[in-house]
């Protein structure tokens, strides 16, 4: 380690870029900080150094994402009418997994589901995103149709399509999600 | 353990049952069969009598799935129209995810696929049960609707509706399905 700020820095995103690697590789109660450590050629003290736990190696992988989402949640509320509200949802969930494929192997975790619901907000932040899609089609039906669309495009924008490009991944993503959802949509945006 | 055939056949399934409680609750690799022996009081010698590793135990776990998901990819390639083909694999793979939650948490989860990836066949009944899906809009666009319904309907029929039937719970996964992917059928099944 260098000491100075630069340096540290620089350390502390190499080692949220392997995190984000061996989490999907071996899933994340599957990574441990040796392996993490291993991967870099570090000692865990150096690990130590940034993260105490994997837990606080999580949290610095999930946080500009949640930061992302919680942004994409208060733009759609803003919105009239339900449909417009969802497709902004949409866009911008497809947006934040294609640009983030860790999403596909965190979403559905449990491991990861348990840490993430000790803080509030989660569980705020997850009702307020299903909220937003199921308002089209109110009861059960929508509620499904909902969760289908957020753990499809969650699933679906991992390494399974690591060859077509990210724009046009978007794209896919977002027709089908209105596909599913039965949005009706004036302008849609590009 | 009672040394009886009917004795170690109900421990085993016990061992089963337990296993995807604790999958679906900690994921596949934040499971240990010291955490299945201690949630059955059991020694961990009285566990390895019926399994030497964790892979065996999941093993155990997605087999009868597996048969269940080669069967209806069977069925479904044994009819005419692409329409019907991916009508016939949607209905069943929701309804395999409907009855067997722990799909849920399975299909995302790297750790599992790394193992099961193991196997030929995974690889290959994985490409099949696209294939059928995908068929219906051949190209990038018809394998993204195809992923997200797979991996949509398999992150939808864990915990987060245990509280719907389970009937209505599977027309409602299939509906959002046909929609998701365009499916045109005469005759749907019920």
């Amino acid at each position: 380690m260098t000491g100075t700020a630069g340096g540290t820095g620089d350390t502390r995103q190499r080692l949220i870029d392997v995190a984000v690697e061996l989490f999907t590789r071996h899933s994340f109660a599957g990574t441990s900080l040796q392996m993490i450590a291993d991967e870099l050629g570090f000692t865990k003290a150096a690990i130590y150094h940034h993260f105490r736990t994997r837990e606080q190696l999580l949290d610095a992988v999930v946080e500009p994402i949640l930061g992302r989402l919680r942004d994409v949640i208060d733009e759609a509320e803003q919105l009239r009418g339900v449909h417009a509200r969802a497709d902004h949802m949409l866009a911008g969930f497809a947006d934040l997994a294609v640009h983030n494929p860790v999403v596909s192997v965190l979403a559905a975790d449990p491991a990861v589901a348990e840490m993430l619901r000790r803080d509030r907000e989660w569980d705020e932040l997850i009702e307020r995103q299903m909220r937003l899609l199921s308002d089209v089609d109110p009861g059960p039906s929508g509620h499904v149709k909902a969760a289908v669309v957020l753990a499809g495009i969650a699933g679906a924008s991992g390494p399974t399509f690591v060859n077509i490009d990210r724009d046009a991944l978007r794209a896919h993503l977002v027709e089908t999600g209105r596909r599913a959802l039965g949005l009706r949509i004036r302008n849609p945006r590009r």
